[in-house]
């Protein structure tokens, strides 16, 4: 970092696409962008104008210029990941929840008890979401007040912008190997965190942030949900639960509050501005409504409620209530790190919940029209909208905002991108998004400063087939 | 080809997984498959077999070993693609069906008249599919001889197992610019590529094989319908064609003909053991009876289908039927052409399908119980159930199967599979099938010819940020 390839104080030059609202993607080709000391985007020169043709007659150096083939989208925003769910991405899928739960996540949260192994399975997974173009994360830790303290530290110093929580979880079904003692300790945990993350030496520019983090009403006492909410009101944090997720975690709160999951969190002061709530895939309209008011988001996790959300979040219906709402992978419950699938997958989830899935059923009984959305949205879902939902400066082009981006070398004869005679902007877009992999992400910024180049991959630590070809014994 | 990496006449010492049966896998940890001359698998040593033991002390160099961190699959087969569309794979995703044909689909595969056009788009599509793993494709190609005649040669020249056939399309329903002049073209275009392909020079094993090639019945009268189900039956050649895809082309075939796409299909004598229907997710019962006594196979498409197929196609129900069933990505109306992408969309719109989507509905009335299939399915079907669909002797390591097979390799530094301490066999082939991309792709064989290794990656034909870093003006 603070290499050659750190954008402060400079000027680059190159195609940059973003999606500043859900209805249109805008491509600067040939643009120059003007980054502050700080990492914020100062000016925006078209081509064409007086200021880029004087900028263009720059000999100075500050001028930076993107190679051909290459274009610039803003970082990726993933509203859900539980961090420590990464070692088990893609196993154990094909149990019932409660199974998936007790028998296989507990206790692998469990395990960071051990900071070694936290340092390990951390390290890897801010590694591996950097090189995925996931500049800003929200994560869900787990209950151990160390490791999570760990996670915050790797974030600074790998320089990913990251807002990150102690997970609050005490209730007595919850297993005893794996939960908070009780409230107090639900809420003293988090409120140390918050400390660490604010106070910590290396985060001066607040690129990390704490976050108030029950894990669901239904493994948290209402003693803690309400420490947990009078915390969030004290300190202005951020908070991230799950709400109305599947048919039983939204038929659970029914029972147990006799309210709805978002009016129950919302009494406990968990819903606010700075709020999100992971799947709501079972939100009344009224629920939609009430969170608009509050002005909090939705991190919409496609991949993972084919796996356990029995239904499609209704995303096109919260836009047009002008929801907030973010994309999520939600390591682990769904099997996929990458924020680029989790785009693909919202377009696909869209488009089955409007025409319907079950072919015996009527055409007109099948589906819920006008449900779909196109990948325009999901990229700015990815980027703005999840910008806009967790309230931070980024996410677009747009002069003020923090410089997290990422480079796609279209060309990378590892990647996947076939860009043929689509030269048209929504083409290449389209091209982008659809078909690019982790080998056509050659550069990660955050705050202007290059966090993650391609060349950053670890060599082999031993010979593989393609040096040696094969090992004759 | 021939080379280092030539596995004929030689044995293979590592670990293989395949999937030969629906219900489960097998992991063969450290043996050795005996490959014959011909590229066949003569013979699999157990590890702590005799002569698994008598071989590992052989020091003749015959024995080749894959590295730590490596395992072996059967190679995918890919039962749908369309091969002309590779150049507009992910665009024009957000068109209206007939939209997408006449606006985009048939005039860019009318450009295959141009066989320089041809040349380029078809030599990039067969090295990325190898690339991707996929040894055995099933191709529609374009009314056009002189480029499907290119295709088969690309095929045979690349070493790529493939079943390739003009698209027949005479109906005047179809573009002027863009159809067979009459019945008597289809039948006579169709003879010629059967012809090409079967008296190839290079084709002398039969690697590559022709398909009669109805594009759909909405594409063709009934005349060369007639004349294709004849020249099947003649020439004994595969049939490919699409069936029930959507409510509009099932009723299409309803409309005109008073019965179901599939039953109408068979009257052609257009569904018999080598026929493979794609989509197929409108079959009724009866029909899917009628494809289960012809042996006949469908490809199904799950991508595809959340784009144009209204439903999703009854897997399970399908296969408890004891239909073959294959897995296509439908290039171009599926967005990927990975096939560890299909097995992933298959997995998780079977669950979408067993779930529902509208939340609005009780849970009862969303789904349809009991249509979830896991991964371990979808790697059968992407594997051993394709080949089984297409009659072909691959697919799985079994004796007297071919070795068309890719090594894996779980620890490639640009790759994307992170296996924690998940070293039981389930763990690891879940965590491969769910996270590989491209770069773990190692090397690809089709009958024992290495056909294609990471390292053939073409070297950037220019600077890229990673080498220069920023080019200052
Ligand atoms: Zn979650
Ligand atoms: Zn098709």
């Amino acid at each position: 970092m603070g290499g050659s390839g750190d954008v402060r104080g400079r000027v680059l030059r190159g195609t940059f696409f973003h999606a500043p609202s859900p209805d249109g993607f805008e491509c600067c080709a040939d643009a120059m962008l003007v980054i502050d000391a700080a990492g914020a985007i100062a000016d925006v020169l078209r081509a064409g104008s007086g200021e880029h043709a004087a900028l263009a007659a720059d000999e100075s150096g500050q001028v930076m210029r993107l190679p051909e083939g290459s274009v610039m989208l803003p970082g990726f925003v993933d509203c859900h990941v539980h961090a420590p769910q990464f070692p088990q991405l893609g196993l154990a899928l094909d149990v019932p929840l409660e199974t998936w739960l007790m028998r296989y996540t507990f206790p692998l949260e469990a395990r960071y008890a051990d900071l070694d192994f936290a340092a390990r399975a951390y390290g890897q997974l801010v590694d591996d979401l950097l090189a995925g173009g996931t500049t800003t994360a929200l994560y869900f830790a787990t209950v151990h007040v160390p490791a999570t303290r760990l996670l915050a530290d790797l974030c600074i110093k790998k320089g990913q912008r990251a807002l990150i929580g102690k997970v609050a979880m005490d209730l007595d079904t919850c297993p005893d190997f794996y939960r908070d003692a009780d409230a107090d300790e639900a809420v003293a945990g988090t409120r140390a965190i918050i400390d660490h993350i604010r106070a910590h030496a290396g985060n001066s520019e607040g690129r990390v942030l704490p976050v108030v983090t029950p894990r669901f009403i239904p493994a948290c006492t209402d003693e803690a949900l309400e420490g947990l909410g009078q915390l969030a009101a004290e300190t202005g944090a951020h908070v991230q639960t799950h709400c109305s997720e599947s048919d039983w975690a939204h038929g659970y709160v029914r029972e147990r509050h006799g309210m709805s999951d978002a009016e129950s969190l919302d009494r406990f002061g968990l819903v606010g501005r700075r709020s999100i709530v992971a799947h709501a895939n079972f939100l009344s309209g009224s629920d939609m409504d009430l969170l608009v008011q509050r002005g909090a988001g939705v991190a919409h996790c496609a991949h993972s409620n084919a796996y356990f959300a029995n239904a499609v979040f209704p995303l096109r219906r919260a836009l047009e209530k002008g929801l907030h709402v973010g994309l999520g992978t939600d390591i682990s419950g769904g099997p996929s790190a990458s924020m680029l699938d989790a785009q693909r997958m919202t377009v696909a989830a869209s488009r089955m919940l409007e025409d319907g899935v079950d072919a015996g059923l009527p055409a007109g009984e099948r589906g819920c029209r006008d449900s779909r959305v196109d990948m325009v949205t999901a990229f700015h879902l990815a980027t703005a909208g999840g910008a806009e939902a967790l309230d931070l400066p980024v996410g677009s082009f747009e002069i003020g905002r923090k410089f997290d981006a990422i480079a796609i070398d279209t060309e990378a004869a590892e990647g996947t991108i076939r860009l043929f005679d689509g030269s048209a902007p929504s083409d290449v877009l389209a091209g982008v998004l659809y078909q690019a992999s982790r080998a056509n992400i050659a550069h990660v910024w955050v705050d202007g400063r290059l966090v993650r180049s391609h060349r950053d991959a670890a060599p082999r630590s031993k010979p593989g087939l393609r040096a040696g070809a094969f090992a004759a014994i």
